[in-house]
């Protein structure tokens, strides 16, 4: 397998280096929203260990981000009123992995609405911005 | 949220009324292959704890739900030469859940192979049977 990559952009993201919507942080992972969602809440959690996939990541790690993905994803219920919550973790450019440090998607759903397709539009930032506010105070009550 | 149900299918085959192709089990997790695999090797991790989603899962469980998804994916990748792994677990019908016991889905990929639509065919038991066997001696080197 391809060694992990540190110029990323979500390896970025973690050293400060790029801005990020956050939406909630621990010592093990980070969440924020994903800038091109396929469904409104798009969410991504990552680990702050470097790890490609899941092929080089530690059975911890990966575990701290399924924590941290199933306390978003009731946050996501809560703040979109959603239906439902599709949770995808891609491995590889063949598993569907495009950004080359770990992440689980978290995406909030509605009855009878199709997710976007991936990388289908940029999100205008005041969107991002009420979603990330939505999200944070879901999880605050929670 | 709708209550778990005792007579789901998962729940049939943990209490040995149903059989699976079993790959994996711990103390906390039992994993085998999805039936109508949507790429070969594709199988499904759920947890020993009645739990609908991840809505009613401790985070515990479906910490423990990662770990096993982390350790057969390492062996599915080994065990159908893939070159990804797409990770899914579906809450809720919105969030694309067809049977309501959680389970994570492991499944191998191959570069510019599509996977089957959901539910599209029921493999041939002798595959299955071979599958399964594959995915447990790659567990088994691991």
């Amino acid at each position: 397998m391809t060694a992990y990559d540190a110029n990323n952009i979500f390896a970025k993201i973690l050293r400060g280096e790029l801005p990020c919507y956050k939406v909630y942080e621990n010592e093990h992972v980070l969440a924020f929203l994903d800038i091109m969602p396929r469904a409104p809440g798009h969410s991504l959690v990552i680990p702050k260990t470097p790890s490609r996939n899941i092929f080089d990541i530690s059975p911890d790690d990966y575990a701290h981000v399924a924590r941290g993905t199933h306390k978003i994803a009731r946050a996501g219920m809560k703040a979109f009123k959603a239906d439902g919550i599709t949770v995808q973790q891609f491995n590889e450019a063949a598993g569907g992995q495009v950004v080359f440090h770990l992440h689980m998607h978290m995406m909030p759903r509605r009855d009878g609405i199709a997710l976007l397709p991936p990388a289908s539009r940029k999100e205008d930032p005041k969107v991002l911005e009420e979603h990330a506010r939505l999200l944070i105070s879901a999880l605050a009550e929670s």
